[in-house]
Formats: structure tokens, C-alpha cells, sequence
């Protein structure tokens, strides 16, 4: 139970901030990016703040995804709901140990758990009829097509950089772990859950069954933190603040916006659907759902951030 | 907290249950094994308990070693600790899917939870001078030793099978997670624990790192059912019922065995370090540590030795 003094903050961290593109993803480079993660998230309960963390796992499951194609005629291939459930172990380990380590240093008394998160997604969402989200390594046009006629996968051009497979992407529904995640976080627990958006089950005829599906990790934090209450919904990104006429010479930060505000901007088209779209979507759905605050930054801007000095705050 | 009418069992299930040596280890099959697996469970709660689950992972880990050294000329390896930590992922997604939708069959009103444990070992154990466990895949006596001199492999010749990989299987000391574990718990979920027998980590100058080591499940389920004051230790196993003199023509089956019978029969030999021993060797770390009983029994007879029926109790 919350007692009057706990704030609750999810926390949304990219995937890409443990496996950033200029790296290989050896176990080396991965745990010190989740070192470094682990002393931003550290900065956040330092702030008051019960914290649960939602990790992205984009890079890493396209990894994990490369490891089964390219042992396929040794071991057989796992479906993309095991793979994402791979990759809660995975990374739920490196972060959760690097927390320890970083915990230990800090000494402030918390403890560490990662909780396997099962979201539910509808089987009749629209994404399974048209998926859309890249996933895995670049193809040429040729394996790309070898592949689409050999194993049914649904293949597209990506930013001239060559051709990947695309997968559904649906909606979130409901996160099965929630109330669990939460009492856990109010138990003084540091709380990993939802990795990679969660692994996506679907009720089909009754029966909880995985579905091959990835879905959006911004759209799942966004919902997490409505079902458990959280106080406070951090979205981390590569930008310190939210700008508004982003890139022209009239570009404005925001350090607040209403959500009139920023449903305005966005139907303005001042975020667009490839990088700041989503996040403020994410945002506008916590607080719809009867969310109070969410914060945009960067982790470099974090800290400053939570004292009031960056970032982009979103009230209802 | 545990109220007086509560009872926790904790119930170690070997990774064979959820991918046999006859199996190949597709997803189907994995998942057909592990509704049969999850039907037992909840027989367990059915009998009035409060279920923690810690299953084995010998094949599976095998296999995600296998797809790690398969596809090391595009994927940097993982350490062996983190293809632990995606066993517990992936086979802890089986299972809690399998769980529910034998729940919902059955109209029991409970959740399922896995949570990612890790396990304390020492550094100094000698397990890591001396590796004894097999892993992976066999090789040719040729492969095998390319693996040693290029990998730095310790390898061993296994039954006349083949050469397989061995690693350190160090004394599992404290389970992190073991106070959330135990409290889930008795908030009335099914939770999977310390899969695969749980990560390796070690505090090394005051650091908690992983290491590359994989801990004997029936040793990690032991500690951990001594650790929460579980009421019930239960180690499913290929046999009914425990036996002295096995194979012999005065074979006798036992139902309740004392502590000081089970060391005697272990002392003469009756349960030989390849099979029963180590199971033996758990219980009485069990029940050493404070433990009430423990039953070894099979899947199929788990139901009648709850009743009395079937099955080895060992007692204080």
C-alpha cells in the first residue's frame, strides 16, 4: 500500500542506450552503457521517487532474432514473443546487476527486481494485418525478397540503407503484471519491468496465447504508468527538451507545456511520426488516463531536469 | 505476511521436463511440455499450497550457447551468465503462459509471476578451478580440443558419447531475491524462480558481477526453499519413488525416510552421485537448514503422493 509520502516514477529508457548504433553489443560494451543507465536511474530515487524501468530492446532482439536465423539448421528457430522474452532476461540481468553495483556505491538501501511482463494486445489489431516496425539487420533487395518468399516474412526499404523485415506492432491493452510491479515498487524495490514494450499475449478463444509481435516501448511505459498510478512518467530520449519548430531558425524549447498545448503542437506537425511523435503521444495517453506529470530529457539533462533546470514537463 | 493457514511448497522441476533428449526442441513442443508441466503445478495448489516454481535448464542453455557460437562470426558472444539469464526469460514466458491457461481451465483464481533471480556464489569456490559440468552439444574428440586451445574450453569425454564442454558448478551461498519472492508468494501468486538454479553472481572488491557458471538447480531450489520457510520441498524426478538396493533383487521402495535413514542409505552407497544422490544431498541441505519435509516423486505420481499414495517423504 502507498502511504502518503511514496511518489512512484516510470521510467522509459531506449533500448538503444544500452546498444547504441556505433557499437558491436559485446557483453563489455553493454554492461557499461547499463553502468551508466544505472547512475541516471540512480538520480531519479535520489529525487524521492519509488522508480520502475522500462527498457527498449530494439537492437538487442534484433540480435537475439540474427542468433536464431543463423543457427536455424542447428537449433530451431524460437518465435519473436520468445526472443522478446529473451531479451527481459537478458537485459533485466545486465540492469538490474549494474543497478546493484551503482546502489552500492551510492548507498542508498534499495533492492533490484526484474519482473517478466506479459502485455495484451488484441489478435484482431490492425498491425497484424499491416506490420510496420524494422526489425533485425539490413538485407540486399535480393536476400531481402529470398527471404520474404522463404519464410513469409513481410520485408521493407528502410531509409536507403538497404532492406529489413517488418513485424506487427499493436496496441497495448493491458499490462498482466501491473499490480505486482507496483506493490513491488512500493515495497523500496527498484523495479525492471515491460522490457521491450513486454512480451505480447492475446486471449484467442479464452486460451492466453504469445503472439509474434513487438510492441511499441513508449506506448507500454505510457501505459504502465497509468494502471499503477505512477506520480511521475520520465521519457528519456536523445534530446534535452522538446522543441517546437525543430530545426528552423525560429526553434523554440519548451520547458512546460499544457496538454492543449501539446495536442495543438502535434496537430500542427511540429513532432514528427519518426521521433518526437511518439514520445508526446506516449505522454498525452498517461495523462488522458488520469496521469499527472511526465518529463521529457535527455539522461545527460536528467538531473537537471528533476530540479527543474531541463527538460520538457507535461502537465495535465 | 504468512497467515496461519498459509503453506508455501517450493517444487524443482528439471529443464528435461520442458525439452526431453527425444525432442528436438521446437517451440510446439515446448510449449505442449509445458502445459503438461503446468496441469501438475496446479495440483500442487490444488492441495492447499502456495506454489514457487524453479526449473532446470540444462538443454535450453545448451541450445542458446549453441546459437551464440553458431552465428559468433555476426553476433558478439554472451557470456554463459547472461545465456542463463535468457533461459530464465524464455522458459519463464513458457511457463507463466502454460500456467494461465491451465488456471483458466481450471477456474483457480491465481496470478503467475517470474521473477529473474539472481544467485551468490563465491569466486574462491573450487568449482571454478575445476569445471565438472557438462553443457552444450557433444563434439568429436578433433573439435573438442580446437574448442580448448582456441576458446579456452574445458573439455571432458561424456559417456562415451562424445566431448562436450564443461563448466563450474559452484556452491549456490544466498539467493538475492528470495524476501520478494516468498512475499509474492503468499499475495496468492505462482511464481517461477531462480530458473536454471538461478545467475551466478559474486560480490568481487565489493562489486556484484556475473559470472560465467551455471548452479545446480536442485542445490539453488534447496536454498531457496530454506531461505522463505517453505513448508514443503518437492523434487520431481524420473522415478516414483526412492529406492535402496535400485536394480537389485531385494529392491525396496521407500515412502518416508528419517534424516538419519536418508544419510545412512547415502553413506552405503544407495544413491549414487549420477542420479539420486544430488537429490538427497538437497533435501537434507533442506531440511539441515531448518526445512519441514520434502517429497521426490515423478510428475505423473505428484497428485498420489500429495495424498499419501505414492512418492518419498523425508522428514526431520
Amino acid at each position: 500500500m502507498k502511504n502518503n509520502h511514496q511518489k512512484i516514477a516510470v521510467v522509459a529508457l531506449g533500448g538503444n542506450a544500452l546498444l547504441p548504433e556505433n557499437q558491436q553489443g559485446t557483453f563489455a560494451e553493454q554492461q557499461a552503457n547499463a553502468d551508466a543507465a544505472a547512475e541516471v536511474i540512480l538520480g531519479i530515487v535520489g529525487s524521492g521517487y519509488e522508480v520502475i524501468i522500462v527498457h527498449g530492446n530494439g537492437p538487442q532482439v534484433g540480435q537475439i532474432l540474427a542468433q536464431n536465423e543463423e543457427s536455424a539448421h542447428k537449433i530451431p528457430m524460437m518465435p519473436l514473443d520468445v526472443c522478446v522474452a529473451a531479451t527481459q532476461g537478458t537485459m533485466g540481468y545486465m540492469l538490474s546487476t549494474a543497478l546493484q553495483r551503482a546502489i552500492k556505491e551510492s548507498g542508498i538501501p534499495k533492492n533490484t527486481l526484474s519482473i517478466l511482463t506479459n502485455v495484451v494486445v488484441s489478435q484482431n489489431d490492425p498491425a497484424f494485418q499491416k506490420p510496420t516496425k524494422p526489425i533485425g539487420g539490413f538485407f540486399s533487395r535480393e536476400i531481402a525478397e529470398e527471404m520474404a518468399a522463404e519464410k513469409g516474412w513481410q520485408v521493407v526499404e528502410d531509409s536507403g540503407r538497404g532492406y529489413r523485415r517488418v513485424v506487427p506492432s499493436p496496441q497495448p491493452l493491458s499490462i498482466m503484471e501491473s499490480e505486482a510491479i507496483r506493490e513491488l515498487a512500493l515495497a523500496g524495490n527498484i523495479v525492471i519491468a515491460c522490457g521491450g514494450g513486454g512480451i505480447p499475449v492475446a486471449l484467442i478463444d479464452g486460451q492466453l496465447i504469445g503472439l509474434e509481435a513487438v510492441i511499441d516501448k513508449d506506448l507500454a511505459s505510457s501505459l504502465l504508468a497509468a494502471e499503477i498510478g505512477a506520480d511521475l512518467y520520465i521519457l528519456l530520449t536523445g534530446v534535452d527538451q522538446v522543441a517546437v519548430d525543430y530545426g528552423q531558425p525560429n526553434m523554440r524549447y519548451l520547458k512546460k507545456m499544457k496538454v492543449s498545448e501539446a495536442e495543438k503542437y502535434l496537430d500542427e506537425g511540429h513532432f514528427p511520426p519518426g521521433s518526437m511523435g511518439p514520445k508526446i503521444k506516449a505522454a498525452l495517453d498517461y495523462i488522458a488516463a488520469g496521469g499527472q506529470e511526465v518529463l521529457i530529457t535527455s539522461a545527460e539533462k536528467l538531473k537537471e531536469a528533476l530540479e527543474g533546470e531541463s527538460g520538457t514537463y507535461i502537465v495535465a
